[in-house]
């Protein structure tokens, strides 16, 4: 079994409504300091098989596919450290 | 300025709704080697002054009040690399 993990985030530029949020939120409760909140998504992902450069490229597929979007998301995926 | 990077995840044995539907959605198209997709989140957040040890204690104090659910959420926060 392969374990990866995927983080996906806004391409720049791209308006980020959550993160939008809770940066104005954070800043009118106690906490001025903050500049920038962007929100992205952490995803772990467990297939079965090896974790060798097949697997990676299916992986990479299904980013493409499904799990982000290309027009406004950028993806990068790491593999799981045991 | 101090930037970290926060990952919140659903705690073990909370259910995952979005995880959930991307599994069945990835088993139902040709990706059916996948076993489990979780999602989280991934938080880039940037803050005026030192990254030092009262900063990052603020950073917790954000997570717990607003950026994460600790009732079924776990986070973990990271000091950005340059």
């Amino acid at each position: 079994m392969a374990q990866y993990q995927i983080y996906v985030t806004y391409k720049q530029g791209i308006f980020d409504p959550a993160g939008a949020t809770a940066e104005r939120a954070l800043q009118q409760m106690e906490f001025d300091e903050v500049n920038s909140v962007r929100i992205g998504k952490y995803i772990t992902l467990e297939v079965a098989g090896a974790a060798d450069a097949a697997t990676r490229a299916r992986v990479e597929t299904m980013c493409e596919k499904l799990l982000a979007n290309p027009v406004i998301e950028d993806f990068r995926i790491e593999e799981a450290q045991e």
